[in-house]
């Protein structure tokens, strides 16, 4: 779509839902839409940067792809009008001033630095969308009351560590950590812009944002599949998890009869079975995983006398992720008994806990879908995102967009193009109406 | 026991079953028994060489313990009359002419190599049990009508190479293989006093000899349950093994909702379950293990993709390994098919065929043992050893003495020295009572 068939689609817009044209001041007219064009060409610019053969993206935190992307995307800031400072995180944001600059902004974003063999998509669809809402604001010379910051989290991919340098939990321990990229934190941040000594500086206190806002591909197959355009984030899913040890008697293969067994990896088998069995019936949305197993000794000629795996536990309750577990533990307590081994949970304390989104904002997010003619469902997210860290600071929100297939972290993640551009104009939308509200905490 | 006490007892042996001490010819009479102090004496003197701190033997095929212990059984073997030589292969021989040399030899004997980090008595009970009955006929003036050949097989935990070399199945192309010592093939075979170029000079004709006879440990805790003192052999069974692949779809463990998963893990675990329970609930005595398991990418926050494993089957019959493989392969086809993955079997071409042991010397072992007063059983060996090398060349015959616990390769591998004393008696008995027998092929 070019300029003037936006135009003409957002007079449009304006007419179907029975607005009159000219009415003024904005916030009572529908507010306009983005810039498709410029989106899209934002979009194609962006994932040259650490482009790989099979159209997928490798920009790691830290990488020189990650160090030209956010020059890119610094650029792309200053013809906005946006004024651009980068923390002491490395954190690059874009501040649009507000009617009143004494207000707390508005932050929206997300990241652009990707998972090794990434897809073009996660972080950047909501980094990009971002920075098209501020710049159609300025196009339309709708002037919010708040001020609003663009901001590109640094290194969300290994551990959200921009934006939890904003909550004050990203210390001097955390810079001798080495990157995906091969760069220490310290090295790193360094890199971006950031000064890694003064950390501290980075830090937000609680209600110096009115809300963070942040549009997110699904990463996930439920909006694909029910036919729907956005994602109404409820929450960001608490996480969980634990090593399982099952020991049972490793015994030669040949030489032990069937019955005179105490095989772990059977009763691992159980354990799996079970885990997945009352994950899938017990009521609510929570998922529980079993990601990695080993048997030991480990040979094709030898009954396994210990076997370890993983456990995850998400959902958006604290309270459900425990008795999801409580039951799970008192299953394999029974299996365990019942087959002569014994069974052992460590928790790895990953103590992830769940972000509720503000309910006032999930409105807001709920009305701008409906009033573009978008389908629309509330959904938890069950992955993580930077929103989390944001959390404790302030109100969040989350919108979602379609991804298809459900797959992330692969050059096979796609988005289309309307759903990228319908993810923006909600983006927006939303912004403008929550800098209309008094948001509670 | 020392000597006084032994003859004593023996003595006494002969009284209670009523024979007439004096009686002539020998086989007439009551047989010599072997004289205990002996061969517990040569036991505790080979488990010195390649001895752990924890009561264990670490002798690896080749390494300068297994050189060491090899230069005592020789030393031994002189003391005992035996003529001794070392063939091509480095399999290690000490002869004791019979009435008949023009007679096809009685070869009887096992191995002193061991497993890293293994046992006192895995092979060696056998090697000295044989030598100590050798002996015994000397001590005796006992004359075989066919000569008698104590022999320890080189290399038989790194996968019974000796006595496979007297099969004509250990070629120029094994000799670049490195064995667990770090020698390869042809070093170690060279260290040991074979002659690696020379391989074929080894190998036995069909026909060439007249039975071989193995005692061993049982390696599993069937008889030691049972209360029995002797297993009498009925068979090597044939072993089977597979790589199983269950393919699903990786998928984020948070974003995907437990009913849209095709998690190859969840399959494999039914798989797992399944093998278990068609091997312990199909008539018969076969195993079926799946001893290695691994999930791909095996990460805690992903649901497995793919899972690898390895399946093997023991039976003494090798239509039986095929048809309770078919059984598997048809419920894990069902198990695919409702859990939306597909599964694959690669054949790893084991082929290690079930090795009957020859009826009339399962009856002489009987015999043996009844007379004796031990009490007995038929049972599989579900364990590999160089009797099944030698079953394509010639009638063999094993006879199996208590593990205690079933342990085996293990510095907790232990048999109680009566039991030792036992199994070389009925040994003996059965040495005897061949030479006496024409053994149909």
């Amino acid at each position: 779509m070019n300029r003037r068939a936006f135009a003409a689609a957002a007079t449009g817009g304006i007419t179907a839902l029975g607005l009159r044209p000219g009415t003024r001041p904005w916030r009572l007219q529908q507010p306009p839409r983005v810039h498709t064009d410029r989106l899209l060409e934002m979009f194609a610019g962006l994932r040259q940067f650490g482009a790989t053969t099979d159209g997928g993206v490798e920009r790691l935190a830290y990488s020189d792809a990650d160090l030209a992307g956010r020059a890119f995307v610094t650029e792309r800031m200053r013809r906005a009008g946006l004024d651009v400072r980068v923390d002491t995180a490395g954190n690059l944001f874009g501040r649009r001033a507000g009617r009143r600059n004494d207000l707390p902004p508005i932050l929206m974003g997300s990241h652009i630095d990707s998972v090794p063999d990434g897809g073009a998509y996660d972080g950047t669809v909501g980094s990009l969308g971002a920075l098209e809402a501020a710049w159609t604001m300025s196009d339309a010379r709708l002037v919010t009351d708040h001020p609003i910051d663009v901001v590109v989290f640094q290194n969300e991919e290994g551990g959200l560590f921009g934006s939890e340098a904003l909550a004050g939990r990203l210390g001097a321990d955390d810079l001798a950590r080495t990157a995906l990229s091969g760069f220490t934190l310290r090295d790193g941040i360094t890199r971006i812009g950031g000064d890694p000594d003064r950390l501290a500086a980075a830090r937000r206190a609680p209600g110096s944002l009115h809300a963070y806002l942040e549009l997110h591909i699904e990463q996930g197959g439920i909006l694909e599949a029910a036919g729907e355009d956005i994602g109404v984030v409820e929450g960001i899913v608490g996480i969980e998890q634990w090593d399982v040890t099952v020991t049972g008697v490793a015994n030669h293969a040949g030489t032990t009869p069937m019955p005179q067994r105490r095989d772990a990896l059977v009763a691992a088998a159980r354990f799996v079975e079970a885990v997945n069995r009352i994950a899938l019936t017990t009521r609510g949305r929570q998922v529980a995983t079993v990601g990695q197993i080993s048997a030991h000794p480990g040979a094709p000629n030898v009954v396994p006398g210990e076997v370890r795996m993983s456990l995850e536990i998400r959902d958006l309750d604290a309270a459900k992720i425990q008795s999801v577990f409580a039951a799970i533990r008192s299953e394999a307590e029974a299996i365990a008994s019942a087959s002569g081994t014994t069974v052992a949970f460590r928790d790895r304390e990953l103590n992830i806990v769940p972000a509720p989104t503000n309910p006032d904002i999930r409105a807001a997010i709920t009305a701008a879908a409906r009033d573009l003619g978008l389908k629309n469902r509330l959904m938890p997210s069950g992955a993580g995102h930077d929103a989390q860290s944001l959390a404790p600071l302030c109100p969040i929100g989350m919108i979602f967009v379609p991804s298809v297939g459900g797959i992330s972290h692969s050059p096979r993640e796609f988005t289309k193009p309307e759903d990228v551009v319908n993810g923006a104009n909600v983006l927006l939308r939303t912004a403008l109406a929550v800098d209309r509200l008094a948001l509670g905490r």
